[in-house]
């Protein structure tokens, strides 16, 4: 039994989806709020990407209404500009610009077609720990992205990802399938230094609709479903190859296969960005297309899922939960992230000492 | 003077009406609040029907948004399954089923056309205390009924229903009349063991042109308003015979008739769902769906006036009121009520100690 | 550098626009919130206009629901009737009105085409001290009027008008202009006993193409604005007049001359009653029309910006913000209404000691 409380407590010192890099064209901007904190993400008009507070310094303005000039963001109140380091550079009719006069800026980073951003201790902010998602630019792949406006806690759509013993009942129009079959398969939950890793395989098993489709399977199937956790995305494999000619063992080529990227960021402690994307390396007769419709649809459907959920513990939060035995890869990701932010709050608490 | 506080205390102990029998067929399920609990009301396939706490045991998800299977309500997202006691008949993936598997379950019980449900402490729910409306079942009526939302304190709508010194002002366009009529006519409030009422008649009056067209009168007669309160609904008897012809001694199917049937159950501290019938012995010539029309825009107008009531009392709620002469009945009705709210505290005080 | 905290405190003592004069006719009535209290205006069958609290004594009912009788306002609910004074007149089926049958009544005063309303202690409401507007009967002037409902607080809308700096940035398409030719503009302010005026001019300057089109220029001309604050109310002069023809000492009636009056009324601590006028002496070829358009454009453009402002205090009331060179003259009024909010509270516990 856990005691769940979608708490107000957040990561902070981690990598953050901020974005698809395709939503900032040169000179946008466009506001967001992460972890409770209102940003506005910019690129100027060289390509830079700039993170910022999105509340200027004089009259808390939002500067997501402002205008991009050259490399520094204008408010559009009364004028002043800053650079991506938060600095203010101009203020109309004045000649000394004071120090006091300057927002946050956060890191933030393009890697992999994503914006990464940082909303902790900017010493920390090592862009070599980005996750990375190279998939994205594997030319043997095509890909789609979406993002979604959760009104639910994070770690309820960790929940929902880590435990796909839902899709029979969630998705029975697309993905779900057979409850038995769903419940017969051997899941194996590990835990990874950093992450949580769930597998479910299914050799020689009968291909789905799609994947016949997609790659016009003739007999049995090895089929995989491959969970990764990492603070805070999770990617998911599915696919099959011909039963006996190696999936298991890496040789996945020649086989169907989709890996869904699920960029998971807190907006508020009850609402969330769900950036994803999913990728196919069955690019022929508008399978890519059809694949992201089916995944929409199926994540629009869990989507509801967590927004009932929420209400619910909106109005009674502290209330125990009961766990069952599918539970596992879910909770041992839950665990990670509560030891994670136990320990970014005592090292916080030792630095104040 | 009085201090009317509408307060977040409820009556837990007493049967409320909790829908219409026919707003559930075979396989149905609805998810509604009452005392500020969220409830899914289902009827299985056999016709029985359940009241469940409207949040699994698993993950919080709402159940009102599962399916009927049988006997049971399958919670939508990893498939739980619940029989109307509220324990838990089948976790997916698990052989074992834990004791702590289980929702809160409600006695309910349909009768007389509706479902009445007990939110109190379950061993002092005597299914012969439900209240009767036979109406519902004497073939001499015609009745029609209706599920009202209002955005007001339930004992509001107590103190409108029992004072309907207020016709003559909010309904001019329908039952309103004349306001001196109203005020000449004598009121008299009795006090009964469980309940409140309020007896007006007009000897000997001219017949209102509804009653006419529904009856033919021809020349005067004695008319009746009977107003009934016990926790928590209010009956409310009007219609007229020809004078002289035994009305007020209770010989009154040769006249024209119409029961009004006011379930009032508490949503939340400042919400009420408001389930009413009227039936009428007037069967002919589409008098009864007049008649709903009538009174379902009757109060429509009602509804309207509870929630700009409950607009300033939000705003200022201990504010004290002052009360005029003809609140008798509805002071009573809330005397009775704070009473019976009382008297559940202390017994729960001393069940405690 | 300023901590803007927009607070709950309220000046009450001042007279206050409470609408416009033609917002009523004889027998209409409306309900408003000034200072989170809630009013009922109405005009009486003679066209007297009185201003009470919008809550009936008996039952918390709206009284801007109820309908005019002659003199008096009548609850919709239960047909009371309230006087001017606030004063219950009658209570129907009731011989006797006792004296705690009385709402509370506001002194109010229709003058120059505007209502005035006082919030505060009765007592101290003269009449001689509501500000004028003649401009509003003045026959060589046109003028408009209109009701914006603001989400922000008062005091930004205050901040706005004092500092038109923001003209270029927020208002390029209409009276923005370059920005450049603002800056080097000198302003001078003044502190005035109730008030603060900010004046700039443009001597021997090209005349704006609107001001062409009003007027007919044809050389330079000597520009002004000219800002006054007066708690709690704005009022702005711009124009022009041929160069060197004594604009600056008074003489105007031969140029182009726009007033804007901005009575800036706080519904809550968060929201705002903006009413303004527009009047100008350019009379022919529909150019008042064409004035009212410009400047109703102009004044949502604001609008918006102040409600995204408030959005971003909300989040953080108490944050610090920095002043710029430009805000002198809002500096000062924020000052003004700072110090009466301080003296009327000061008055107010001697009062009670």
């Amino acid at each position: 039994m856990s005691n769940f409380t979608p708490s107000r407590e957040f990561l902070y010192n981690a990598w953050y989806v901020a974005g698809w890099a395709s939503d900032l064209a040169a000179g946008d901007r466009v506001g967001r709020t992460f972890l409770e904190q209102p940003i506005v993400l910019f690129r100027t008009e060289v390509g830079e990407v700039g993170a910022l507070e999105d509340r200027c310094c004089h009259r808390a303005m939002q500067l997501s209404h402002g205008q991009v000039c050259g490399n520094q963001i204008r408010c559009t109140y009364h004028g002043l500009e800053f650079g991506r380091n938060g600095i203010c550079t101009r203020i109309p009719a004045q000649d000394k610009v004071p120090a006091t006069a300057r927002v946050r800026s956060y890191p933030i980073v393009e890697q992999d077609s994503l914006l990464w951003i940082w909303m902790g201790d900017p010493a920390l902010a090592d862009e070599n720990l980005i996750p990375r998602h190279p998939i994205h630019s594997d030319p043997r792949f095509a890909w789609r992205s979406a993002h979604f406006a959760v009104n639910g806690n994070w770690q309820l759509l960790v929940e929902n990802l880590m435990d796909l013993s839902h899709l029979p009942y969630i998705h029975p129009k697309t993905i779900g399938g057979n409850p038995e079959l769903h419940f017969k398969t051997k899941t194996e939950t590990t835990r990874l230094p950093n992450g949580v890793r769930v597998v479910r395989r299914m050799p020689s098993s009968t291909p789905p609709p799609t994947y016949v489709a997609a790659r016009g399977f003739e007999g049995l199937v090895d089929r995989w479903q491959e969970i990764e956790f990492e603070p805070v995305l999770i990617r998911i494999h599915t696919g099959a190859c011909d039963a006996g000619t190696g999936a298991y063992d890496g040789n996945r080529d020649h086989g169907f296969s989709m890996i869904g990227f699920h960029g998971i960021t807190p907006e508020t402690a009850t609402t969330t960005h769900y950036f994803w994307s999913i990728s196919t390396n069955a690019l022929q007769n508008g399978i890519p297309d059809l694949v992201y419709q089916q995944t929409a649809d199926t994540f629009r459907e869990d989507q509801e899922v967590l927004e009932l959920q929420q209400e619910r513990i909106n109005a009674d939060p502290d209330r125990i939960m009961i766990d069952i035995a599918s539970d596992v890869g879910a909770r041992q990701a839950k665990q990670l992230i509560r030891r994670l932010i136990r320990e970014e709050q005592d090292r916080e608490i030792e630095n104040a000492a």
